[in-house]
Formats: structure tokens, sequence, C-alpha cells
């Protein structure tokens, strides 16, 4: 038990998953490259990790998958403590509004993403990095490594080269953006590496450890380490909820009222500051691309805790 | 002092007030009306209303100012109560993205509305307390005195009116969404009522005890009258969050970190769910249409009392 | 038969009736007003005028119907008379792309339409009208009544009354350029005008004879009065030929190869300058809302005399 | 002289000649690539060939200039002549409307580029010709020396391989209509083939004899063979009319009135069908990326002759 709120959190959990499990959710599973096409859809873990001590887990927690576009908050987070507020001036901090103006916009505002974790502003993120990191992928992957405190945490190669035979939009994306001259590398290297960055995969019980360091406001609990500043920290928060949830961050935030970021692997994070962060996996993904069991668990979760940020 | 987290917001405020006060911030006044081009521009006060006792006060706070769009937090909260969720099949949740967006969205989306805090949103919201209420006018002003605790708010006439002189925009969106069937009364009467929505006068002091309910999930702190549900308190939290400063919700969510909401009379109010409300007024806008030291003044406050909701 | 060219048009017409009169091509009639509804979607009517002399006619050519949007290019027609070049600096005479773009282009180009066969374009042509005229509706209709040489011509106020109470579009159009300043009257009074110009019933005869003008470089072949310059006359071909079919001004200029407009009522005419103009007329619409049989007819008379401007 | 229509063409074209060579006209030379940015901007050469006989040259009309997008109309016709009016499943033929639209109108419109004479299209009709042909460069240089009646005309490799390593935004457009399914071969392959065709070099002699078929509807004045049909002649011809100026196509209609093309090396080709084409050269381009004295050249040509196809 979570002894700063009296919650008993397993038993929330048990019970929303008691419900949520047998249920049939529409949606499907994200099927543009087979490795992604062939998971299981019935899958579902969850994995909470409270600030000072408790973990709870239920389902299919401990199995890995695909982490896809969550990486993109955690290359934020490495670029963000690297550049600081210069970040700024090559991707914006505003939600992006309906897909179909991903491209207007950065027509018409000269190739500069409105956020970091819509994949133009991932694609900036991911430049930014393959000019400050020695070795990009291996660097990266330490760090990553560091933050969720796991030295198993791996690419997976085959998830990487499949998106690239078929991401004809990044690449366009990309292309686009070097027009204005906002990208400094070559596409095809910061592609490589951006595709690396979603093909990471881990267990519920990582992700959920990987995230505790946004509800600790930049440091890491078991070390200590300040990842990035108490301000930082605040600022990446405040970009989740409003951006995490591609076109449907309102909705999750109205639903939901924590900060959080969701991957078309299925996998859900969120956090709720000074208290805990949650991983949810389930493959099916409603219309919009968000994992249905996980913003289904989040809701619940926050409903029967009577505890979000607002 | 604010018993609960011993925070001396008195002398924050003090400290801020004076730092920001004689800087010559950069910014004009809304000239559209006669009526607002005329205030003066200097005028600089705030609020602070802790949940359970203090209330803290710098500069101009105890004079009228004209809350504009901040009225569309309390229509919103009006027609949520009476409506429930039946409200979200006549506007959505989510950001709007960029301004130029509005009417292109509406285009594609059927003349839904992405929230309610837009104008359109906004408009959709009179139309359905145009439908709901006896005598809107009058109804209306009765729901925003007793939130307030405050009998002696009114609308001004004479803005009302001269906004109606220059609406062509307002009048534009509203027929937009007529001919797709999402407005259901007459056009000039859903403008006349939204217009006096927006030309109620408040002091600061009054605009945070009008607010002072969100941050108290839905029930007024007097009489402990229960005006929106928890649930629902927290669904119009996550609104401002994500839609209250136009073009720079994201901004503001970034470095303020709470939710609030802004208007052109110079006003803006937030809200630290559980803790307090706090209005700001300053008729000078930035370029977003947001005040420019009320912004300062929050993003301050934040950052000294190391307290936001991320 | 035609003199000059010794095409035996009356038989190729006759042809071509024959041909179409009697397949059931799908389509729609307008019905968003009552007295386009009612009109009987089997009329079918052809008017060809040469210029120097012949007539051919086939089916229901002698009756009235309403001319809608057609009425554009003789307002246009006017109004370029009376301004000349200054005329373009209130509106373009580029196409508009697809239908959805005509509100943000009138955004990112500050109120100005890109062409006067627009709704936002001809209601920009009204309103300099209203300006001009003494007595807008009566001179318009003494200029009608001149081109056409027939003082039967009429509007019908029943037509213009319906079209005011469905005009919602239209009033959101014309508010959001009054918001630019590029609407100097009052909407309403613009509009009324605007409603009146469509609602204008002519026969096919009447159609062909009244744009015989722009086969003829401007000049009135009875009277021999010259309504625009040679100049002039070519420019407003021009116009129609890039912007006379709405999102279907390419796949007529594809298929049939001459300038032409035409309106909802089911109503089309074309020219060929030096030679001739015709107007046809069948009220089920295709899906761009142009008349599927009048564009057949069209068609095959351009590919049956194999003449054509290109 | 020009029998048919007793025009003396060569006198009137040196009068325009004299009043525009000498005038210092407002634009610059495309600088994107090195090898246009070297060219002489003050290089200035006419040619009109007429149908049955004369032709009429004035200044450098005898000197290689690189014909850019002009080359999008040959490689349009070598596709329509193979593929027939199959062509159109895979573009349009309606008009663009503003720039920015091109991306959005791609993605409301399922990577369907709106017509073949925008980069799109032109990328689109390219990945049809690299399908179709067995040694496409080599086929299409074929094709062209037989249109032109001339043996020496050459691609440029060095514009050629120059456009590729600036090319960002077209390798953007070609890989989101990939991601469409629109376009059947590897990016890389058409984009080569596509920037080849781009980097022809003609003189203003040669162009003007190439577009001599669209005068003649679709035949050889040479050797009689028929490119393509009179019908497609005709529509190549309404392409050109309305789609052939990017954003300018209007303006060109409406001051020029004939179809017709440009390219950024400053050339523009233009055809008056049944009398004569005529190819203008001057390197400064206006702010739509038109050749400045080309638009007035032609606009003096059929002003002064008072012919037009309007």
């Amino acid at each position: 038990m979570c002894l700063l709120e009296q919650i008993n959190y397993q038993l929330i959990l048990s019970d929303i998953y008691e419900e949520i499990a047998n249920i049939d959710y529409e949606g499907n599973v994200a099927n543009y490259i087979p490795q992604l096409a062939k998971v299981n859809p019935e899958k579902f873990g969850i994995h909470l990790c409270c600030l000072n001590e408790g973990n709870y887990a239920m389902g299919d927690s401990n199995e890995k998958f695909s982490i896809q576009s969550i990486s993109k908050v955690l290359s934020l987070t490495l670029a963000f403590s690297m550049m600081g507020d210069k970040l700024w001036e090559r991707v914006g901090v505003e939600p992006s509004g309906n897909p179909f103006n991903s491209l207007i916009q950065l027509e018409t505002e000269n190739g500069i993403p409105r956020n970091p974790l819509i994949n133009s502003g991932a694609l900036v993120i991911s430049d930014i990095l393959v000019s400050n990191l020695v070795n990009p992928k291996a660097d990266y992957l330490s760090f990553i490594r560091k933050i969720s405190g796991s030295d198993e945490i791996q690419y997976n190669t085959a998830v990487a080269n499949s998106e690239k035979e078929t991401g004809f939009r990044n690449t366009a994306l990309i292309n686009f953006m070097k027009s204005f001259g906002n990208i400094k590398n070559d596409p095809e290297t910061v592609l490589d590496f951006y595709f690396h960055l979603c093909s990471i995969e881990m267990t519920c019980k990582e992700l959920a450890r990987t995230f505790l360091l946004f509800a600790n406001h930049g440091t890491l609990t078991g070390t200590g380490e300040c990842i990035v500043s108490r301000s930082q920290s605040k600022r990446v928060n405040a970009i989740m909820q409003t951006c995490g949830f591609y076109d449907e961050a309102g909705e999750f935030s109205f639903k939901v009222g924590l900060p959080g970021k969701s991957g078309v692997g299925g996998g859900i994070v969120a956090i709720h500051p000074d208290k805990y962060s949650i991983a949810v996996w389930s493959p099916k993904l409603n219309k919009k691309g968000n994992s249905t069991k996980g913003m289904k668990t989040l809701e619940l979760l926050t409903t029967r805790t009577e505890l979000s940020i607002f």
C-alpha cells in the first residue's frame, strides 16, 4: 500500500483489471509493419509504481512490447537536459489541433513543428541528438538504461528496419523540414536514429519505473541523480498533458486528468506528480491510435481514487 | 497565511508585484471597441484566495474590469450542470491548434467546434443556454451572482452593444454553424446573449472568489452548494488547461502549469486544485491576446512557490 | 445554318438532344429552397445563337428557369464596365482550388476573394454595385433587359426571399469579409441585392442571347452598343474559363474547352468567341453542382463540331 | 508574314522587344542551384512559329536555357499518348488554388495531385513513364528530339544533379504520395528521372518548334505524324490554360488569354491554336516565379494582334 494516501492501489487495479479484461473492446492492433501486427491482441498488463514505495501489477506486466511514440518523451528529456531552453528555437510547445494540419502548419510556421511529441517534432529532437551525441544510438540506449534502472533494455532492430521500409510519411516530413533548414543532418541518418528510438522494448514494469522520474520532479528515485531540473520536469509534464495523445489529448486530459503518452504498440504511460507513475499495455487501438483498454484503465483509476491533477 | 502549505503568499505576491509593476512591458490594450480602448494601460491588480482561509491582494485588485472571454468558463459550467455529458454532442474537448484553423475545422468537422472556450464553441454554449433558460440574461446573471457571492455584478450594456457593432467575425461564425444545424435559435438572439456574457465586469477579488469553486471540486466554499459534480469540475479544469489561452495554451501550461483562462480585457484567472484561485488584471496584451503582466505574474508565482499541478 | 463555318448546328443539336434526352442520368435537383425543389427534373432545353445569324433550339428552350450563379458573370460585367481595373483591388482572378479553401483563403488573403465567380467574390461585386448604382435592384434589371434585348426579364421575389431564410453560409461569408473591411455597405442590404440577382429567370433563348455579347468582344449585336471594351470582354471570358464551374472548372475546360458558367437552377451557358453562344437547361445536378445533361451536351457539341477554343 | 491573318508579326515583335528590352524590370534569377544562378539576367529572346510558314525572332532566341517546368507539358503528353484516359485515375485536371494547399490537398484527396503541371502531379507522371518506358531517360530524350525536330537537345546532367542535392521538397512530396500508394517505383529513381526531364536545355526557337504540335491539334507539322489525338491535344491545351502558371494561371489567362507554360529558368511558351506557338526567354522572375519580361511580351502580343482564344 502506498503509505502517503492510504489508497489500496492493488485492490483498485485488481477490480479494474477484472472489469476490463474480458470485455471485447473494439479496435485493431497496429498492422503497418509485420512485427507489430503479429502481437497477441488480448495481451493486457498494468504496473503502478508509487513514489516512495509500493509496486502494484496485474496481468502481462512483465512482457516486453514496443514502446514506439512513448520514446518521444524520453528523447525530448535527453535533448532538453543537454540544450536547455535553446531547444524551443527549433520546436514549439503548442498542441497541434487535428492531424491533417501538421503539414500546413509546418508550411505556415517555416518548418518549426508545433511540439516535440508529434512526428515532425520528434524528428527535430532526433536531429538535435544526432548532432550532440558522440555515438547517438549507443549513447541514447545508455541514457534509457540509466533512467529505467535496467540494463536489459534493447532496440529491436527488426522493428526499426521494418519502419524504414514503410516510413514514407516520415521521410516526407523530414525532407519538408530540411527544405526549411530545420534539419541539420542527413535525413537518412536522422530517420535511422528515430526508428531505433521508437523500436525500444520495455515491460509495463520497466516503463512505469522509467517515467517515475517525472513524478519526482526530474530526479531518479534510486540514485538521487537529477536528470532534468524541477522546472524542466514540470515542463515535460505540461507538454505530455497538452500534446501526449495526438488528436485525443483533450479527451485524455478530460477523462483521465494526468500527463501521459501513448504509443501504437498499445502502451500508455501516465504520471501523477508527487504520487505515482503507471504503465498499461493492451495492443488493440481505438480510431485515434490509442490503446482502448489502456485509456479505459486510466479513466477508471482516476475516477475511483478520486485523484487527478485537476 | 494559507495554513495548509505554510507558504507566505502575501510576501511572494508583494515581491512579484514590485518586480513587475514598474517594468515597461510591451503590448497594447484591446482597442476594437472604444470601451476597452479607454482603459488605463497601467492598471495592475492581483487577488489570491486560498481554499480554506486567506485572501491576498496587491494593486488595483478592487477595480472593475471587463472579464470578456473568462465568461466562457462560467457559461460552460452552467450549461454542463444542466445538460451533463449530452453537451459533448455539440462541442468537442480538443485544443484547436493555430487560430486560422477554426473555420476550416468547422468545415471539416460539420460545424462542431473543437472546444467550448474558443469563440465558436462559446457561441454553441450560448445557444444551448438560450434554449434552456427561461430568461437567459437574467437567469445567467443570477447564476454568476450566486457563484461569486456578490450581488453587485452587472452586465455592461454599453460594452455589449459596442461588440455587436463590430462583431462581424462572430456573426460569420454563428451563421456558418447555423448552416450545419448546430445553432438552434435565431443567430441575432444568441449573439446578443453572448455579447452580454462577455460584458460582465468583476474586480480581481470577485473573479478569484468566483473561480474558487473549481479549486474546490465544484462546490461553493461559502454555502456548500454543489454547482457541478466532482467529476465535472475536474473536466472543466482539464478543458481550461488544454484550451484556455487560444494559441498560447501550451505556452501557459508549459510556463505556469495551472488550469486558467484569459480575456482581452486583460484579466487572467487560474486555479490550483485543492489550494487556491488567483485573478490578475493588467490591460496590456501580448501578440497572442493574453495579458503580458498577468502571464508573467503567474509564471513567477508557480516558480517561487514551487507548486504547480505538474 | 451558321454561314461562317458551314456547320449544320440544327442537325448536330438534334442528334445530341435525342441521344441524351432519354438517358436516365443520375443527379438531383437543387432542393435547399422549395422553389427550386419543385422544378420538373426532366426538363431539357437548348438554344444556340450564332453571331451573325442563325438560332437553333431543342426541347424546353422557351421555358423560364432560375439562372442563379450565372448572374455572377453579368454583375461582374456591369461592375467592370463602371470601375475598370480598379475592380481588381477588391477581388482576384485566380481559380479557387477545392471548395473548403474558400474560408481559409479569405483568412490568409485578408478578405480578398480569389475571383468574382465564387460566392465571396460575387458578394464583393454586389457590394460594389450597391455603392455605385442609384437604385441597385431597378438599375441592375434595366441593365439585364438591355443586354438581353428582352423587357420581360424579372426577379423572382419568392426565390430571393427563400434564399434569405436559408442563406446562413452567405451571411457568414459576407460578415467575415466585412471584418476585413472588404464590404462597405450594410451586410443585409448587400445580401438582399445579391439574392435578387440570383433569382432572375430566363429562358434558354434569352440566356443565349444575353451572353452573345461575350462572343462579340463586348458589343451588343442588335444595337452595336459597346457594353465592355474588347479587352474587358476577353478578360471576362478568361475568368469564366478558369473559374466558371466551382470545383469542376478544369474538368469543363478539359472536356468542353469553352468559357462558360453554370447555376444550381440547372442552367449552363457557354460561348465560342467569334462564333456563338449556347444555353442549356436541365435541372438534375451532378455531385459538383453542375447540370449533368448540360455538361454532356456541351461536351458532345465541341467534340462533334471539332471546334473549341483549344 | 503569316499569310493566314495578314499580321506583320516581325514588326509587332520588334516593337515589343524594343519597348521591353531596356526597361529595368524588377525580379530575380532563380538561385536555388548554382547553375541557374549564374545565368545573365539581361538575356532576352523571342521566337514565334506560325503554323504554315513564318518564323519570327528577336534577341537571344538561339541561346540554350534550362526549360525546367515547361518539360512537364511534354512528359504529360508522352504519358497521355501511352495511357489515354486511364492517366486521370492518378492525377486530376483542376487548378490547385494557392501554393500552400498542395500538401493539404494531397492529404484530403488521398495522394492524387490536382493536376499534372504542379510538382506533385509531374512526379506522378514521371512515375508512370518510369513504369512504361524501357530506358526512361534515353526514350524520353528520343521523344523530345522527335517532336522538336532537333537532335541537338540534351539533358544538362550538372543541373539535374544539383537539383537532387537541394530537392528536399520534391523528396517530401514523392514520399508523401508514396505513403498513399500513388507512386509505384522507388522514389529515388523517379526523382532522378524527374530532375533530368527538368534539366533539358532548348533555345527559344527549339522550344517554339516543339510546342507547335499543340497549335496543330497534336500532329507534327514536319512529318505529319500524329503524336496525340485532336481531342487529347485540346485537353493538353485546356490544362495549360487553367494550370500552367502556378498561382498566376488566372492572371495569365486574364492578361494574355493563351494556353501556356512557364519555367523557373525564365522561359515561357504559349500557343494560339490553328495559328502559332511562341517562346520567350528572360531569366528575371516575378514573385510568383514567372518571367517578368516573358509575361509582359505575351500580354503585349495578344493586345496588339487583338487575337487571343477569348
